[in-house]
């Protein structure tokens, strides 16, 4: 049972957004920004829709977090993320100076991780909530993609 | 004298858009996008305008080059911007796959190349074009802002 408002729970909402892009044919990752316990902004990969390498679902989230909160920084909030973040995202996760980052499945090819991209000295991350549910909503998409192909 | 086309021309091109920058209040930085000899966005810096950690000039340029090519790739196109990119906007442009960028002043603290962020393996780069000039907006932007703190 999802315990509001623990980890699982807002990866859930994340997996949600992930599923909305997946309706729109997009690479399904998802994202939201918490703060107090209260989900302040939300967002799912458009690179397709808007033609648009930026718009990956953290840019999309930390843009409408900074939006609601009327100030740049996210010092005070958690991104739940589908995804390991890309070097793109992580370095947006850096100048938002962001508290915590929890990513479900990794990305060992273009994470962060793997790519050497610095986070804020004061950005804490955990990862592997909802890992399965996470990679298993990616897996199937490339997998029906390499089917049409 | 400026010869069109060449990286002078361009860059002096992206330092307008450092001064529009300038002219809001925000850190000068200015970026245009270049393709066949002609500009095909422009963006410069608004983070503090739009309150968003994502609105540099060059996130700003790769979004509207993007749109006005119909496609999210910029694979015969060239970025020019004043200041060294940081490592969310080397990462963007590692996804635009874009061929070429010329940046002007160096960003010894928070430059791509300082944080070891990635680029594209296509992607070539020149660097040091107009460097005065770009690292003079910007010095003069702190010694002033120090000024009225």
């Amino acid at each position: 049972m999802l315990e509001p408002f623990d980890d699982a729970y807002f990866m859930k909402k994340a997996l949600q957004e992930a599923e909305a892009a997946l309706d729109r044919g997009e690479i399904p990752v998802g994202a939201v920004i918490v703060s107090d316990n209260r989900i302040i902004a939300k967002g799912h990969n458009l690179t397709e829709t808007l033609t648009d390498v930026t718009a990956h679902a953290e840019m999309q989230a930390i843009t409408a977090g900074s939006s609601f909160l009327g100030g740049k920084y996210l010092k005070d909030c958690t991104l739940y993320v589908t995804l390991e973040p890309c070097q793109m995202c992580a370095g947006a996760l850096y100048w938002s100076q962001i508290s915590r980052i929890v990513f479900g499945a990794s990305d060992d090819h273009r994470g962060y991780r793997k790519m050497g991209t610095q986070l804020h000295p004061k950005t804490q991350v955990s990862h592997g909530i909802l890992a399965s549910e996470c990679s298993k909503i990616l897996d199937d998409f490339f997998k029906a993609r390499r089917r049409l192909n």
